[in-house]
């Protein structure tokens, strides 16, 4: 998508062999490139949330793989690349998904073509995912015109945390279908949570929307249930970070609380992701394992003075403890549909095996 | 209760005739208190949330009136200044029901005798206060103790935003029942939500259990549903800034959605209050009006830079709107009960009633 009129992938290939990110750390206030030029800058971007959202973590992890592969082309030295990678968030399974098929990609191939074969990869994947997220974008259109035709206005749409753009490696997976409808004509605003800890709604989200053009409004992570219940908000659309084979929804912390209210409210609850994202081995949400990240995101905020510095400032006494859990786990049954780049399906084993047959049998 | 071992109430005559309160706004980070002299500066802390809490806004009210008789007892100008009083907060119904009272005591005394009588008045209101929040917390014990035998472990307990000692002029409303279990030796740890905006769980409800020695943890507000779902959270207490008549519980925004997660995780929800804070009036907790205070609450947040420094930094971006509606109604389905100065009754009109049967009646 754009920023100032000027079309961004979130991650690319330099002439020079090295990779190219934005700094998502230091958005909204400034925006900056990062290249990366070893395994352990690819490592460390993913660990400290330079880059985050699922797709994007299993983009920036192939092509930590093809830096791997450019120092050290040897079986060992890929073993070691894809552990390290591995360890460096738990949740998001599409991290695993990109590993192993950068692995795949490798293993035939004599080593001194696999640099060549790496980055080859790892640009088959990031292509392959704007790709998915452009269709996940038209299938959940169809949802939006739906509402716009029965609501005759405005249609309020509620999303939290930030599976836009920069989430992936375009277009993103909740927000595909925004920007479509927004593109399209269709009248939409959107309620952005801010997303606590680490408030990637309000610096993310809001930053992409409003670069976009879409009209929007950042509200707490608290105000999303009362929305609903004074009729404001027509549909809940998020990303997920791993999707059970049940539809169980695993996605940045809070999403849960949401999806509860919309279904006291009546409002349909969409999630919307790659299918690189569902874990056909899990039939349970509760056996997600959930991340556990520094209580430092959470004690302490950091945002612009008025004098313009970008300054840390601690929020809770320092005598208390504090828990950082990023992730929750949002049960099939308070999902009313999952979007995929293959179409809409119910939040159910069902409704994945209706468009994945091939992944669905029995296994 | 106390700060370092010294027992402090929220707000208190000084010899002067000012009335002394703690500055909210400075805590956790400092310890400061301001004296009033005029109306207008009773006005001011209550506006700005020097002072806030249902209770403490009622007492402060009650000394602004005082403060307003001490510079001119007129009739004209008792009904000036309950105007004024009246517009600083909307939705706490303790205001409301404060100034009623103060007037009452007024109306038929001498002008000349107004001032005697109205601090009098309002200490009889502070001092009830602290009775009636001592006796929430001996009902809201009962609770917590069978918990205790039933759990045989250490009882987690969650609250939401700050119904504290500091939200009142002591003991509190939720957390009234949290001291006498811990002071009772009773083996509790309390999951304190930070309640965005303007932060009272982190800031507020973190810094007077801490002071008080007793076991908690600050979680973002997000974080509350996931903890239900793996079984963490024994009960969930919090105040109420109106309660209708039907037992609709209106209290800081967010609420509503822990009582959807505890209704599906079959946590007990409770709410607890002074029957100041009973709206007879009103049936329906939609018609509770909702406060909409300024955006810069949740586009701003202050705390301390890491040289010691109090600094107030943005975290939206400069072009986003944001909406900052300061409560939430949670509908009576989801309140396991509630717990009043009286004792504890169900949800709804007749549990009231069976409280207050002088004024459960028809009227």
């Amino acid at each position: 998508m754009k920023i100032s009129g000027t079309h961004y992938r979130t991650i690319w290939p330099t002439d020079a062999g090295t990779v190219r990110v934005i700094d998502q750390s230091r958005l909204p206030f400034e925006f900056a490139t990062i290249d990366l030029d070893t395994l352990a800058d690819a490592a460390h971007v993913i660990r400290t949330m330079v880059v985050r959202g699922a797709p994007l973590i299993g983009a920036t992890a192939a092509y930590g793989m093809a830096l791997a592969v450019r120092s050290n082309a040897s079986d060992t030295h890929i073993d070691e690349a894809a552990r390290i990678l591995q360890a460096t968030r738990p949740t998001a399974i599409n991290l695993a998904w990109a590993l192993t098929r950068m692995r795949n990609a490798l293993s035939g191939v004599a080593p001194r073509e696999r640099v060549a074969a790496a980055y080859r990869e790892a640009a088959v994947i990031c292509d392959a995912d704007v790709e998915q997220c452009r269709s996940i974008g038209v299938h959940g259109l169809g949802i939006i015109q739906g509402l716009a035709k029965s609501v005759g206005r405005t249609v309020n749409i509620l999303t939290h945390c930030n599976a836009g753009w920069l989430a992936a490696v375009d277009w993103g997976t909740a927000l595909a279908p925004i920007y479509m409808a927004h593109d399209a004509g269709h009248r939409i605003h959107i309620w952005v949570d801010e997303t606590r800890p680490r408030n990637q709604g309000a610096s993310l989200t809001a930053f992409e929307l409003g670069a976009h053009g879409v009209p929007h409004t950042v509200i707490a992570d608290n105000l999303g249930g009362h929305l609903m219940q004074q009729g404001q908000v027509d549909m809940v659309i998020v990303g997920s970070d791993r999707t059970t084979a049940a539809g169980d929804v695993c996605n940045k912390v809070g999403t849960y609380l949401k999806a509860l209210a919309a279904l006291d409210n009546g409002v349909p609850f969409y999630a919307a992701f790659p299918f690189s994202t569902i874990d056909w081995s899990l039939d349970q949400g509760r056996d997600v394992p959930i991340e556990e990240r520094s209580a430092v995101e959470l004690t302490h905020i950091t945002g612009r003075t008025s004098a313009g510095a970008i300054e840390t400032v601690r929020v809770v006494p320092e005598a208390s403890p504090a828990l950082n859990l990023a992730f929750d786990v949002t049960p099939s049954r308070l999902v009313t549909a999952l979007i995929t780049e293959r179409g809409v399906c119910t939040a159910n084993q069902a409704g994945l095996r209706s468009l994945y047959p091939d992944r669905g049998a029995a296994e």
